[in-house]
């Protein structure tokens, strides 16, 4: 890392969020029983099943957010079934083919900012309940959304309301994967809370890498009978940590005093400074997102320019002369560093 | 089976060619070894290693495409690598996944008229390549495309030439599925040989099951180390036969005096008379086919009126009025079937 | 094959009953619908729950016995589930990790002349349901057993009876491997039918390829609920013939006139002549089995000379200077080759 | 956990050594590259390399040792290759089908004391490659042992040289479990090294989680061309961290001044203390173990009252009245609490 390059690239550059390295100092040397059965992992599950209004939930960590996709996906399927995400849905592009690793395909269906449609889930399904070839083809069983999504835009509550109702009507399980949920929670835009997701999904996951924690996430199944002895599962799958008290302590913490609804504010704020600056400057964003992930669309004879200073994410190819970039913030991400940001932005207008 | 019903919905209605039949007649109460290494297998192989212009060949007989694609190119393939196909392609909708349930995710690329093209392929690569995340995504590694393809077409062979450079040049594999390969080695408009398959690919399948056998396919691989150990793969897949004999005389017969070469000719004259009267009468064909399948687009008001006299393929919606059906013609269709046809498609008309 | 040998490898050297060659000969240009929608297949499963006296069983049919293993046990298992087998096993040994490759442990126990014990399963169940870390274990979840045994002996009703009790009572499936199930059948020191294995197990096959037919097995699950969609399992597994008629034919004619039940009368009565003659010319049975598989123990220096004219197969190393070995009679076992290898046998001792 | 009772259960029942957490304190707030390209990773690498005196070895952080077995086991083998490991193997026991999840079958051996020997690893592959039917069973390819053992025995230098030529001379690749790797280093009766390991196998790990890590374990690849882009592997299987850094920072901090060399030392020492007591007062030691797990011999009306005063490990039935259980210490471990124990011991003899 250079030390005069500013860091916009992504939402886990810094460690874990002071409150949790704290109660990682209190605990260090107390005992703890293994593999999750330690008092911190119940407490911290008790907590999630309160915030989530769902007391009998399942609750389940795990390292990191493709384990969390794949494990959960791949149990929940039989083996002639798939599960239906946006093509830019992060299992069907960025995991590394970990949903096929375990046997299953993701049926992918154009997605409009990120997002699915109600109508489009049902289209799909009643394309395959027609097809005379049927018993031929992949059974669509699972939906798959983010959020936010890959794009840092939200579902409302109407929208995920319609969804859900497309799979119970269609035998369908709906699956939300929630890497970034800490965004979309303490977004001034959203509609949907926890207890929202616990009423309305089958599964779905609170984030923490990208959201303070040092590593892990918190898979929430309303019912847990959809996975039974999943602990075992999860043990084959090498998700099972010996020290399950380093998860257990994490999501306990986000989950005192609402730090987990309240820790993505600060990467609201200063997003929305930095959409504000490109705008005023005469960049084109790419869309209206409204969490942390900032897309912007450049001039290829600025990149260079632009990296030498900053270091972010290149998203795609625009046009012949235009990439599409990412900057991103988290909740650790300093004011002065988004100064600085802007003052370069302003500069390379 | 309805006695009064003609029957054009597949290429497999029939049992098997005559001379295979007499060969089974000749043969039956012969000992032999087990597992494939009876007399009449490894007279077949050496046949089609000859026929194929590539006495090194490795040459390994399976029942039915869906084992030969997904055991050959799983195998080819390490854990972290994807098989390029067109949409329509047969691994790509109707083997049940068969590809994924092995671990490998296919990559689809929009075709046109059944087939991919070098450029489309290229640029799958390039995109790939250019990713700043491609270690965390599926590296493509094989190029699967069908002669003839799902819709009937062919390629030529200077467009299978440039697919096999494109794939050289990217350490690409390129393997042809042959399940139809018969309807497009007797049709005057091929120019690709099974020389130029062994010569272009590598891995192939002769596809035995819809081009006279009962059952069986065989692939060809032109350098077989690249399938290590692949009986036993084969056994563990429960791809081996106890009596491989009934592979081996199967293949030992189509390509005794060429009849491979000449089994299909009958089904692509009389799919011509087909696809004529269709024209005639004021039918529109979906595409330009010149194998053994017609596809043409129908009213929906008719469809019902001639389902009552023809077992035909539905294969999908055309628009709100109008359905895309497919006859299918094959080595043992009788002309008198095809009159009879014919007439109903000038009643309807 | 050289002329001058004599064969009793193994019990699958020829290629198929008369009779069902028969058939084949009579149905060959009949068109039929394809993927075991054809009226031989349905004629075929509604003789076979006739047979079992089990009219709503599913029974489905494959290619090979490894498949048929591989395929049901894989299907009817957890992820986190094994299958309990003998040492000497199929599964265990020479089916080339078939089910291990389907994601399963095959948790062997010694068994004794190729059976295992209503006790052993009892006691293995009980050990995993003592430890303490059970939930870090596979979950015993299937026993399975073969009707006749590796070593061609056979467990009574009593035995049967016992086992299937033990595995209600621990909520274990019970699967019996059927290949050389005619051999049982029609033996008569046997006292398990058909109807008691579809009373007693959970799944059972009946084999085909080693009992008359050119390949097949018949897979028999008394509740086919436990196999839901089964058809595109057995597609994604490339388990499906497209001409699926073929199998159909061949277990119609097996099940036609009690077929099934008296061809392996030759093999048995042919095998007691060959055990007789070694036992009077003072040769030792390894084991006293009284289905058509004859283990003996011959010295090492007579190997050689029995191997110039018969071909039987070297089971394993019996001590320093003893083999066993095996020769296997069949369904179509000639009186005059057995009397020559008698006379063999003589002239060694 | 009770305040009351003393616990001698598991290495795993601190955090992590207070040099960890310091470090960790120190680069909280630091920003840092994710997916393990972060300068504390790198460092963590080259000390490691450099302690195993080869500096071209792959080096890759785990999260647990089932998950760096499973994946990196599986990643070495072909899809018909098994792994030799002995019966009380952790692979072939405690880590719930995690090789067979992935597709491959575990050979067991009976193991003396938690130990392989040369001669019965070679009497393995020869009975393999001696059997007639070779080609229908799993292909050893890999010997799994483990330093120390799963009952705290060490492999001297002349048994894993042994092991090493037989292994070389038979095409096997040797991994080896140090998931308590730290134990057997500190230990005075040792005499594998660091370097030894990297010159004598082809792959081991370094355990964080069971000597002094809060997670974390160091797979060490000599020959790194044996897993082409393994990070793509990894990512498939869920097991990269976003924030690879925290396992960069931990062994960083075990490979800076010879930590993870001495680390074990409290343990040893303290497990000596206990079984100088254990044999004064007349118990039983199961076997002599120089590292630190304490395996003892337990009468059956003893057990209530000591595990009212200690939370140990239940192993195993011994027999009808003992019970063989087990004592573990850990880096962290008190002479305070060792002091107790012992009266405990004392006072129930």
């Amino acid at each position: 890392m250079k030390e005069d390059i500013l860091y916009f690239a992504s939402d886990y550059m810094e460690a874990m969020h002071p409150d949790i390295l704290q109660r990682l100092i209190e605990t260090n040397m107390q005992k703890s029983l293994g593999y999750g059965d330690d008092s911190f992992s119940k407490l911290a599950k008790e907590k999630i099943q309160l915030a989530c209004n769902c007391k009998d939930a399942g609750v389940y960590f795990f390292i990191g957010g493709t384990q969390t996709n794949a494990v959960a996906i791949s149990t929940l399927l039989k083996s002639y079934e798939g599960v239906i995400a946006a093509t830019s849905g992060h299992i069907s592009v960025h995991e590394a083919g970990a949903i096929e690793l375990r046997g299953h395909k993701v049926l992918t269906l154009a997605d409009r900012e990120g997002k699915l449609s109600a109508e489009q889930i049902k289209s799909c399904v009643d394309t395959f309940n027609n097809d005379g070839n049927k018993t031929h083809m992949v059974f669509p069983r699972i939906v798959y959304i983010s959020q936010p999504t890959e794009y840092g835009t939200l579902y409302s509550i109407e929208e995920l309301t319609k969804i859900s109702d497309v799979c119970k009507q269609n035998d369908l399980l709906l699956y939300v994967d929630g890497a970034r949920l800490a965004y979309a929670l303490a977004c001034e835009k959203n509609t949907i809370s926890l207890q929202d997701l616990a009423a309305l999904c089958d599964a779905f996951y609170i984030g923490g890498t990208k959201c303070g924690a040092m590593l892990g996430e918190a898979l929430v199944v309303p019912n847990p009978k959809l996975l039974p002895n999943f602990f075992t599962v999860m043990k084959q799958e090498g998700s099972v940590l010996a020290k399950g008290r380093l998860l257990g302590i994490q999501f306990d913490t986000l989950f005192t005093d609402d730090l987990y609804l309240k820790i993505g504010k600060n990467a609201l704020v200063l997003a929305d400074k930095i959409k504000t600056a490109l705008v005023d400057n005469g960049y084109k964003l790419y869309l209206d997102s409204p969490t942390n992930q900032i897309f912007t669309i450049i001039d290829n004879s600025k990149l260079e320019s632009l990296s030498q200073k900053v270091c972010f994410s290149l998203w795609e190819k625009y046009d012949d002369t235009h990439t599409l970039i990412r900057f991103a913030t988290d909740w650790a991400t300093k004011e002065s560093d988004v100064d600085k940001l802007i003052e370069i932005i302003k500069n390379l207008a």
